[in-house]
């Protein structure tokens, strides 16, 4: 198991001062071009969220969708995608948040959540956790219901779970 | 078969004049909500491509990581993603093209592609071509070797084929 967690820490590589002076970006790619630690990487998620009672992964463009999508097929639930302002094609809620550095604004099509509907929201990273306060938000006015948020990794020392309190949280890796 | 494809098409949705005015674009958000078609369509990619030589799979962001992201997990392939500028944080390769509608420029790592590896190319919808073409000039830029060109739907009375002429196409879906 450790082996497992050190191969894919050793695939995120640091990237100092992006997107801004002082932030360490967290860079997936070098695991994304590993298909065996990749697959790995996948199936701890699942894993870990497997006794989650839900039928929907909601996830933000565009890093989420990596991770997110393979997990709709893999377990075999809907996927919804969260994206910039202008992207989706059809009606959509509407949020605007402040993020670790900067503003964002996120839009969902009204009609990607059923009334009642379970959801988890998975991302690769999980900083702050204003991203998915604000993917909650959006899955609330439709009507969902957030049962989890599932992540690779949670940089603890950004606190997510002070924002996100009330909501399981599954996390591959901390740092 | 014919059923299943019927099915898939069922769960696109043309939206009329987006993103601008003459343009239908083809909404695949209903299909991604019904994770049954959801796994046949990347099942149906998957079996037109099994044959095909190669070892990684490049998308561009957002909409082709859906589908490129499970078919490098249930592949086993390697996974490299292309995206606007200055969202990869490592040193990039960059390419600007003319877009049905606009603009555009794409970048990807230095790093993602090995010399003389062979690599496809997942979108969900083959329109044009352009975004494409852009993007086997970057694996090329990189020293990769571009053996096909893989998507669920295929745009034919945008003659993507009259661009992408030397390349292997596959689409589950023609229109």
């Amino acid at each position: 198991m450790q082996t497992e967690i050190n191969e894919i820490k050793r695939l995120i590589r640091d990237i100092p001062d992006f997107p801004e002076k002082g932030v360490i970006f967290k860079d997936i790619t070098p695991l994304l071009k590993n298909p065996r630690v990749f697959r790995i990487s996948l199936d701890k998620i699942s894993d870990l969220i497997d006794e989650w009672d839900f039928d929907c992964i909601v996830s933000p463009e565009s890093r989420g969708f990596i991770f997110a999508a393979p997990l709709a097929y893999k377990m075999e639930k809907e996927f919804v995608p969260v994206r910039k302002p202008g992207k989706l094609p059809y009606k959509t809620y509407s949020i605007s948040y402040e993020l670790e550095y900067g503003k964002s604004t996120l839009e969902m099509h009204v009609d990607a959540i059923d009334k009642g509907e379970k959801v988890i929201i998975v991302d690769d990273v999980l900083a702050t956790g204003g991203t998915t306060k604000a993917i909650i938000e959006l899955v609330e006015k439709a009507g969902g219901i957030v049962v989890g948020v599932a992540c690779l990794a949670e940089l603890t020392y950004l606190n997510p779970r002070q924002t996100l309190t009330n909501f399981e949280i599954a996390s591959v890796i901390k740092y």
